[in-house]
């Protein structure tokens, strides 16, 4: 697979809240960095991750809406949304993925914590 | 000048803290986009904008940690710094710049707002 083919199929994989099969493309090592956090190192830990925020979730869509690949570099501008409660949360979000021997080395994601909160607060009546 | 280089000057104009040498560089109906915000639209309400922040700022850098050009696209990762008060803020953004005819017409930066002001209050005693 191209590294845009790895990143898209992670996406799938997310979009269908299989958090094993988005683990089987990463690193044992990657790097997950919701900016400016510190990173979340490895796949174990970013599984507990995607766990929590998949596993609140009923359904899960993440449109791309523009995606360049700069050799093993894929950059994604994205409206990731889940459906939590009665309705769905959209989060803006720009994706900058690295990809090495078929697997993700270093996802890191800028985006608004605030308007992941608020929403999810909203969602959830907290 | 390349899109690229439009891009390289608009900054290098926000670090001297030159807003008019900035505006010159947008297109009179630029949309600047702070995700998820609502845009700010065309060059006079941008430059308010510019305003706000370069004003209270003694210094300013903007490190480019990453850029990729596809076509008219210019997407950077970087490092805005603020001199403000007796330190520095630090910033992480994911900028996606689109340019046409050598100005820059939409501006589009991700980033974590409450990272902005919290550091803000911090340096301003707020």
């Amino acid at each position: 697979m191209t590294p845009q083919e790895v990143v898209g199929a992670f996406i799938a994989a997310i979009e269908a809240r299989d958090v094993d099969a988005a683990l089987a493309l990463l690193a044992e090592d990657v790097s997950y960095e919701n900016m400016p956090m510190d990173p979340i190192v490895g796949r174990e830990m970013t599984g507990m991750v995607l766990h929590s925020y998949l596993d609140i979730s009923t359904d899960v869509e993440w449109r791309i809406v523009r995606e360049v690949v700069d050799g093993d570099v894929v950059i994604n501008e994205r409206v990731d949304r889940f459906h939590i409660g009665g309705g769905w949360m959209e989060l803006p979000v720009a994706g900058f993925w690295e990809v090495r021997d078929g697997l993700i080395t270093r996802w890191r994601d800028y985006f608004d914590m605030t308007a992941y909160t608020t929403q999810l607060a909203g969602l959830t009546g907290g």
